[in-house]
C-alpha cells in the first residue's frame, strides 16, 4: 500500500511517497515541486497539478494525506497555500483517491507523541522511522514524509 | 467577445457571463454554483470545477475575471475561498483562457467611480449598465457580473 504525503504551498510543494510492506513504512521517493515567483498564480497552479499528476501515475497511492492550517499570521501566504491545497484536493477527488487533511499539531503528535515537537525533533524521528541515513532535504520534503507517516499511524 | 466574471467561494461560486457587442455589454446568463456544507472540501471543489467547465464549454470566454481578496477578518473562510480560487485559476490555465484577478475595491472603482461604494449602489449600477429590469439575484451572481463588467471597463 502506497501513501503520498503532501505539504502544500504556491512556491514549493513537498511530497513524500511511502510504501507500507509487512506493516513497515519504506520510503519510495520524496522531493519538492518548485514554481517561479515571477509566474502568475494560474501558471504555478497548473505546474503543481501536472507534476503531482505524474507522481500519482508513477506511484498510484491508496491514500493521500495533506497538511491543513487552521490559522496563520500571514494571510497572503495562507491564501497562496490554500490555492495550492484546492488544486491538490481537486486532483485527488478527480482520481478517486481518498484524501485526508491533518493539522501540523496532529502530525507532530502522531510522529513524536507531542503536538509541541520542534522541527529538529520531527526530522530526527522521520529519519529513524524510515531508517534513512540522513535527514531528508529539503524541509518541505521532510514535512511531506511526516504527513504520510502520520496518516499511516492513524490508519493502524 | 464573451467575458465571464467569477466570485469564488467554497459554499457558493457566483458566475456572470457577459457578451460585448458593438462595445455594449449584454448579459448572457448568471447564477450561482452551490455545494453542500456536509460534503468534504475535495468533493465541493470537484463540483465547482465540473460546473464551471460546463459553463465555459457553453459560453467560450475570451477572458475570465476573478475576485481576489487581500485581507480577511475570518481566516477559515478566506482559506476556503482561496481553495476554490485555486481550482478556478487552474481551470482557466488548463483551457488557455487569460484570467485576471481584481480586488473588491478595484471592482467598485470601475463600476461606480468610488472604491467605497456600498452593495446597494453597486447593484443599482449593475442593473443600469446591463439594462436589467431587476437587480440580479443572488448577491453572488450580482458580484460576479460586476467583476466581469470591471474587466470589460479595464479592457477599454
Amino acid at each position: 500500500m502506497i501513501v503520498i504525503g503532501i505539504d502544500p504551498g504556491l512556491a514549493r510543494v513537498g511530497y513524500g511517497v511511502i510504501a507500507v510492506r509487512n506493516r513497515t513504512p519504506e520510503p519510495v521517493c520524496y522531493g519538492c515541486i518548485e514554481s517561479g515567483k515571477d509566474q502568475p498564480a494560474a501558471t504555478r497552479l497548473l505546474h503543481i497539478y501536472s507534476e503531482l499528476t505524474a507522481i500519482i501515475a508513477k506511484y498510484p497511492p491508496a491514500h493521500i494525506a495533506v497538511e491543513k492550517l487552521f490559522f496563520s499570521k500571514n494571510i497572503t501566504s495562507a491564501m497562496g497555500v490554500s490555492e495550492a491545497r484546492g488544486v491538490i484536493l481537486l486532483l485527488a477527488e478527480q482520481q478517486k483517491i481518498p484524501v485526508t487533511e491533518y493539522t501540523p499539531n496532529q502530525v507532530k503528535q502522531a510522529i513524536t507523541g507531542s503536538g509541541r515537537a520542534d522541527k529538529r525533533q520531527m526530522q530526527e524521528m522521520i529519519k529513524r522511522l524510515l531508517r534513512l541515513e540522513e535527514i531528508p532535504k529539503p524541509d518541505d520534503a521532510a514535512d511531506a514524509l511526516s504527513i504520510a507517516l502520520c496518516h499511516i499511524h492513524i490508519l493502524r
